[in-house]
C-alpha cells in the first residue's frame, strides 16, 4: 500500500499517520521528496479498508499496490490450468463446446437435442432443472426430474452434463447428476454459496455477476479456491450498460484480460451475452477470436415454443453453421476444435 | 402488448404473427394505417418473452405495455403502505431512523453504540452478524453471539433490531433475534430465498441491487409479496455506474421515482450510498429531503478500529448532528422526525 | 507516480525500468522490500501517460498519486471561489436560483416568464437561443433574434442571463447579451472551444458530460482557467447508467465530493438530472440539502406548449413552491435563498 | 406512437388526452379492451417528446413505435452503402484496413510507418493532426503541418488518408489533405458540425460517443445524410462502463446490430477500444469476426517514445502478425482481405 501524502502536510501529522499504520501492523518506508512526502506501507492484510488511512488529516490518497486475490492470479500459478472433466479437458489447445436449451422441458425435448449437438461435435451438454427468473410467476423448471432426463441424454450421446446450481442447498443433489457445477451471475457473489462450493468435488464455473469488475469475479473465484476446489472456470456473459439495443453488452475484452491476470480457463456465452438469436453466431466467433477457451450457447429443437429464452436460442442447423465457422477461426488462431 | 410492423410487411407475414399470437393465447385488435400495421395484443401472460414475436419476419418492434409486477404497483394498492413494527410506523408521516454499526463486535461496542442512538431519537438498531465480504480473508461477524447481543442492546434501550439474513438457512435463527430481516444488495435476485422471505413472518427491508433497475427491484419485492408476506420495504444503497470518486453512485432519484410507481415504503442508506464518511451527512439530508421514508445508517462508538466498514461510519457527535439537521429538513417538507 | 514491481523481478529488469523512468525525465526513489520492490516516480509531467511504463517487463502496475488538475484543485486555492455576476455572488453562503425556459420561443413567452422568476426571488434568468437536439428535424431555436429578447426580459426585470454557447463562433456574438456561457454536456471536452473559453471575458457555467468522471470534469475546467478565464462554475445535470426510468441519473454525491475536491462552485440542475416534472421538485430539494451553490432549473408559462423539453419544465406554480420548500432547507443547513 | 391508458381511466380523461393528441397533429386509433384502453397515435413528428402525454392523467405509457432517424435505416434502404474511396470500397465484400500513428509526429515517422503498413496491404493511412487531450498541459498535434507529411507520406505509398477533424472552422483546411474526415467521439452530438459535414464533399467516419446509445449514434449519422452528405461510415471505439481494467469496454456486439439497423458500413477501432498494446490483436480478430467492414488501428515505429497513445500502438510486427491472423479469419466467414 502506498500512502501519498498531501503537499504541506505537518510533521505532527506525518508521524500521526505512520503511527496509525503501525497500530494495523504495517512496516514503513519513508521518501520525503522536495515537494510531497510517500510512505510505502509493507504487509497489508488482503482485507484492509485501505479508506480507514484515506481519512486521515494529510492524506492526499492511498493505493493498494497488491491483487486483493492470490489463488486465482496469474503470478501465483504460471501455467494455464487445464479441468479434466472425465477426459474433456478444459483450458488446453482445445476449444470445448457446451451446448443445449435453456431448461430441460421433457425428455422428448432433451434427448433430441442432445443427440443433434452430440453430432456436431459438442462434448458438454448443457440445460437448467432450475430456473432463476425475474417474475414469480414464470415457468421455473422441472427440479430434480430435469436432471435425471439431461442425466440419461447426456450419457445416451456420451456427453458431460453441466447445469446450474441455485443454492447452497441443491449441492448434494445436483452433484448426481452434473459434471460440472453452474453458478449463475446473479450467484457470483453469494459468500456463503461460494464458501461450499469450495469443499464441493466437481468443478464450477462460475458466470460473472452483472455489474461486476473483473476483480471482483477473481475474489469470488478465490472464494471457491481458497476453500480447496481448484476446478474453476469463468465465464463471460454480459454486463449492464446503458445499452438498450442488446440485453447485455458483453465483454469480449474481458477474455484477454482474464487470460493475462489469471491462470483459470475462460468461456462464453454469446447467448446472454447478446440475447437474441440472429446475433449468437457473430458473437460467438468473436469470443474465439479473442481467445476464449469454450463455448456455452443456448440450442433448441423448437426454439418458438421453448418454455423460456427461445428467443436466444439457436436453431439446430444454426448450431451446425455456428460449429463450422467457429472451428475455422479456432485453426486461424492455432487451436483446435473438434 | 404492441406490435409494431414494418412498412411493407405482405398480408402473408402479418396472418403468420396473428396466428403465432394467437397460439401464445393473446387476443388481437388490429389497427392499418396508411403506412403501417400495429397490432395490439391483449391478455399477456406476465412472464411473456416478447423477444419471441420481435423475431419474426415482419415485426418492427414489440413494446410490452405493462408492468410485469403487479401486487408492488401503486395501481394495485393507492394508498401507501405502512408496516408497524411493534409500534414503529414505517412508511408514515413519521421519518424512521435505523441506525447502528456495520458488525457487531463485541458487547461494549454495541450497547455503547444503541445508548448513544437510543438518546438521539433513533427507533431501530442495525448491525451485522452475519458478513458478506468480497475477501475470503476478511472478517465475517460473530454468527449468532452477534444476534444475541443486538438483541439484548436493543431490549435494554428500547430499540427493534434490524439485521441481514444472507441465506434462506439463515431465516428461522435469524427471526427468532430480530424484527426486520434486511437483504443484502447481491441477494435482491435470488429467488429461492425471495420466496421463503414469502413465507416469513416478519418484515423485510430489501436493498436494491447493484446494477438492477427500479423494475427489476419492485420485481423481487412481487417474489415476496405473492409468497404471502406484505411487510416490504424497499432500500436504496447506491448504484454502480462509472464514476470511481465514489463507492457507489446514490440514486437519489429512485425515492421519488419508487414513490410514484409504488405503494412501499423507502429507505435510504447514505453510508452505502456514497462509502466515505465526510459525506454521509449531506447525503442523509438529500435523501430526506427527496422523500425518503427512513434512514439506514452506519454508527461506530470507535470507527478508527472497526472491524468493517469503519471509513463510511460516523462518529456519534457526527450522527447526533445529522439527525439534527434531518429534522429541521423533514419539518421543512411536512414531515416528521422524532 | 508510483511503480510496483511483481514479485521474482530480475536486478537486470528493475534497472531497465530505472533508464526508461529517467529518460521520461523522472527522479527515482527505489524502496525494496522483503517481497517487493517499490519504485517511486517524482517529476512527472502532467499529460505523462502512465501505460507506457505499465506495459515494462517486470512492472505489476502503476499509479499516477498526483491529480491531473491544478488550478482547479482545492489544495492549490483553499477558499472557495465567489464570482460576482454584476452583484449576484455565486458560490458564496448565498444560494443562487436561475431559471427560465428551455428556449426563448416569443416576447410574450420570455417576459411572461422573467416576470414570474423575477417576483420570486430568482437573480438570473436561463433560456436557449441555440438548441442542440439529438433529431435534425427539431426546433432548433430563435439565434441571436432570441439572445436580444432575452436580454430585454432580463433588464426589464433586473435579473442576470445566463444562455447556452454552442460552438466556438458563437462566442462574441452571445458574449454581447450574456453575463454567463452556459457550456452544455455535449461540448464538456470540445477543447478547441475550451480552449477559447479560457480567453473570454465572461463567467462559464460548465456542465458535466453524460459519461464524464468527476475528475475528467475538473480537467475540463482547467482548460479554461489554464487560459486565463478564472470565473468557471460547474453544474451537475445527471449521468448515464443503465436506469430507464429516469432520463438520466442526477449524480447529488457529486455535489459533496466537488466541493472537497476543487475550490469552484457547483450548480445543480434538476431538470435535466431527473427529466420529468413531476419529480423536479424533490430533486431540486435534495441538490440544495446536499450543498449545492445554486439550481438551474426550467420554469414555463405553458410547458404543454413549449417548443422543447416542456415535460421537464415547472409550471409557475410549482416553482413558487419549489423556491419556499428550498428556503427553508438552505436556512435548515446555514445557508440563505432570498 | 401508443398510448396506454390506466385501468379505470374515465371517458373524461380519455377525451381530453385524445383532444390533445390532436392538437399536436396525430390522427388517433381508439381500441378498448375489457381492462385498458390504447390509444394509436399516427403520424408523429420525428422530433416529438413523448413525455408531453405521459404527464396527462390516465395515462400510463407512452411507446414512440418508429425509429427517429430514417435515412439512416436500413428499412429506407435495403441494400448496404459501399463507399468508393478514389478506388478503396468501404462497405462492400472486402474488410478494409486503416493504419497509421496517433499523431503525426515527424517527417521521419509517418513515413517509416507508412511503408510498413502498406506493404503489408494497408490501404488508408491513419495519423492525427490536432489532438484532442484531456489535459491542456498535453502534446496537442503539429496542426497543419502534420496534414501535409500525412499526405506526402501516403501519396509515396499508394495509400488514401483518414484524418481527424476536431471543429467546423477546420472543415476547409482538412478537406484539402484528407481523403476521409474521422469525427472523434466527443464530437459525436456537437449538432452545428455535424451539420456543416453534411455539406461537405468526402466521407465522413463517424465514432461513437462514450456513452452514446446505438440510437443515438444513428440519429447523429441522419444529421450528416439529411444535410446531403451521403458517405458516413460509423465506427466502434469502446463505451463506458463500470469495469476499470480496460480503458473502455468495446461493444463487439454494436457490430450485428448496426448491420441490421443501418446500411451504413460499420468500422472497428480496437486499440481505443481495450486501450493497451497486448490486448488489441484479439479485439481486432473479435471484431473481424463478429462482421465489422474494416479496422481502424493504432501502429507506430517507436511506440515507446510516441508523443500519445503510445501505449496502445502496435509494434510494426506486431501488426503484421495482426493482419495475417485478421486475414484468415476474413476468410473463414466468406469475406476477403487482401
Amino acid at each position: 500500500m502506498v500512502v501519498v501524502l498531501e503537499p504541506g502536510t505537518t510533521e505532527v501529522q506525518i508521524e500521526n499517520i505512520i503511527r496509525v499504520l503501525h497500530e494495523h501492523g504495517f512496516d514503513i518506508h519513508r521518501s520525503t521528496g522536495v515537494a510531497q512526502t510517500v510512505l510505502g506501507a509493507i504487509g497489508v492484510r488482503p482485507d484492509f479498508d485501505h479508506r480507514q488511512i484515506e481519512l486521515l488529516p494529510g492524506v492526499a490518497e492511498v493505493v493498494r499496490v497488491t491483487e486483493p486475490y492470490k489463488l486465482a492470479s496469474r503470478s501465483f500459478k504460471r501455467d494455464g490450468t487445464v479441468i479434466n472433466v472425465g477426459g474433456v479437458k478444459i483450458g488446453g489447445e482445445e476449444i470445448v463446446m457446451m451446448a443445449g436449451p435453456c431448461a430441460v422441458e421433457s425428455e422428448a425435448q432433451i434427448f433430441t437435442i442432445a443427440e443433434h449437438v452430440a453430432n456436431a461435435g459438442v462434448k458438454v451438454l448443457r440445460g437448467g432443472a432450475f430456473k432463476p427468473r425475474t417474475s414469480p410467476y414464470a415457468f421455473q423448471g422441472l427440479g430434480e426430474d430435469g436432471l435425471k432426463l439431461l442425466r440419461q441424454a447426456a450419457d445416451q450421446f456420451g456427453l458431460k452434463v453441466i447445469t446450474e446450481v441455485m443454492d447452497r442447498s441443491q449441492i448434494d443433489m445436483v452433484e448426481r447428476y452434473a459434471d460440472i457445477f453452474q453458478i449463475g451471475a446473479r450467484n457470483m457473489q453469494n459468500f456463503t454459496f461460494l464458501r461450499d462450493l469450495g469443499k464441493a468435488t466437481k468443478p464450477v464455473l462460475l458466470k460473472r455477476g452483472l455489474s461486476a469488475t473483473i476483480e471482483e469475479w477473481l475474489m469470488s473465484a478465490e472464494y471457491i479456491l481458497s476453500g480447496g476446489n481448484h476446478q474453476v472456470m469463468l465465464c463471460e456473459r454480459g454486463i449492464r450498460t446503458f445499452e438498450t439495443a442488446t440485453r447485455n453488452t458483453m465483454d469480449i475484452g474481458a477474455i484477454p484480460v482474464v487470460k493475462k491476470k489469471s491462470h483459470l480457463p475462460i468461456i462464453a456465452d454469446p447467448s446472454h451475452g447478446i440475447g437474441i438469436r440472429d446475433k449468437v453466431i457473430p458473437m460467438a466467433r468473436a469470443a474465439v477470436a479473442a481467445g476464449a477457451d469454450g463455448i456455452l450457447v443456448e440450442v433448441h429443437n423448437d426454439p418458438d415454443h421453448a418454455k423460456s429464452d427461445g428467443a436466444q436460442s439457436l436453431y439446430p442447423d444454426q448450431f451446425t453453421q455456428m460449429m463450422h465457422e467457429a472451428r475455422i477461426i479456432a485453426e486461424a488462431i492455432g487451436r483446435t476444435l473438434v
